[in-house]
């Protein structure tokens, strides 16, 4: 005799069995877990059909919000913790290196190459408190890694990164190479903690639950170098009140910084691939 | 001591606490039931960074699918199982009533009313081949129900609703209401099989995963009355060769009937509020 099943499980194992005949194993995988989940969830929270009208009318609504330089469903997935998520699913660090957290919407592939101790401000009207970044990129066992990759981008003092003013715009954005001693340098100014784009239905969603849109001020860091994982990763002012409660949850205590002084030192360490 | 979390849980908790101090307690419950089930997916199937993006730019074009006669993120609903357990979920029949299925999306308010007996086929061009639905309404205990209001629709021959060719356009759609004796008759045609709108990404979807966008042949109702719950059904053509493999999993066995013959008889057992 078959085990009982109530009509919701023979529904969810129905709907699951379809994706069954797939071309792709791996595209049914993911569908056959996404369909488990949103039954779990409709069933657990007892969706209501006026519930379900008012997700497909947000749903609706974010789709509509995108054009070529807005993309509210990543800012969905940021503000839901996805997109964090998926860094700690896919790089398990080695214990010792640095931490990496989210990419984010502002990174620019071809930013101008810089030489050691160079300013990343490019716009005089930047304003802002000078500040140098500096330190070396080593790997596990404490050796410097020459000819290392870093791409380093923030936001400027305004609270807008250069692409949101103008997309041609290379303001506090530049890549530089270690040498030998894998040391790096540059000048910039202090990051300032600012707001994610919160005019859309994201914006609307985080005030209908008493959340706020703010992140903690950070510089991105992309780390490459022949032979290493690449590394993505923030290195956050410490000192930012919003340290403990960023919109997007990208937050390492290990990438937190003093950034009071005039020059804030930060030894990057990268895993062999 | 505190209990070990490791990185992913800390993280998942941390994104559900942020909706903790909702003004809307229920808003905050649903989206932490969002958040938790879409992060034990992400960690579950391991979804890599260009997963990730592809359901970014799916999601995105289902977004832009969506017009004012087209809602693609329902359409996403449907195939996935969602809005079928969302009835299945609302309405828990109680025994010996009607079961109920989706509402699907063409459905229209005020459909013209109609006496015992009339066809509601409006445009001549329609073809098909004709069928006389008959019945009663009754109540729990077999008493028929007075005054119960039937609004009845169907696809054309042509495999398209009339609102499809043009949304001003009432052809098989009418309205019924019983009489003393509880019973209805209406002439119309023998619905088809049908397809689905299958040109936008749900329909790329389904071809990805190996699965059809075809819907059983099926006559919807939907039945209100004073005193009672109102029922949102189909009946489907039991000799349909998709009767088992509907598109968007809205067939119950006890709503499939014999349509073969001239006249298809079908009681509706409605449930008191």
């Amino acid at each position: 005799m078959a085990e009982q099943t109530t009509p919701i499980e023979e529904h969810s194992r129905q709907v699951c069995a379809s994706f069954a005949p797939a071309a792709d194993p791996r595209l049914s995988e993911v569908l056959q877990a996404v369909v488990r989940h949103a039954h779990a969830l409709v069933e657990e929270v007892g969706l209501t059909r006026d519930e379900w009208l008012a997700a497909i009318r947000f749903l609706t609504a974010v789709g509509a919000r995108c054009d070529d330089v807005r993309q509210e469903f990543i800012l969905l997935s940021d503000t839901l913790g996805v997109s964090t998520l998926l860094e700690l699913v896919n790089t398990a660090p080695a214990p010792g290196a640095s931490e990496p957290t989210v990419l984010g919407p502002f990174y620019v592939p071809g930013a101008p190459l810089r030489s050691f101790g160079d300013s990343i401000v490019t716009d005089p009207a930047t304003g802002g408190t000078p500040l140098v970044m500096t330190g070396t990129v080593k790997d596990l066992d404490g050796r410097p890694v020459r000819r290392a990759s870093l791409d380093v981008w923030q936001v400027q003092p305004s609270g807008l990164y250069d692409i949101e003013e103008d997309p041609s715009k290379r303001n506090l954005r530049s890549r530089f190479e270690t040498g030998a001693d894998g040391a790096y340098r540059f000048t910039t100014v202090r990051p300032v903690d600012y707001t994610i784009p919160d005019d859309g239905p994201v914006g609307t969603m985080l005030r209908g639950t008493g959340r706020h849109s703010w992140r903690p001020a950070h510089i991105h860091f992309m780390i490459t170098a022949d032979g290493f994982k690449p590394l993505v990763t923030h290195l956050f002012d410490e000192s930012s009140p919003w340290l403990e409660r960023d919109a997007v949850f990208g937050v390492r205590p290990s990438l937190a910084v003093d950034m009071d002084d005039k020059e804030c030192v930060y030894d990057f360490v990268i895993e062999a691939e």
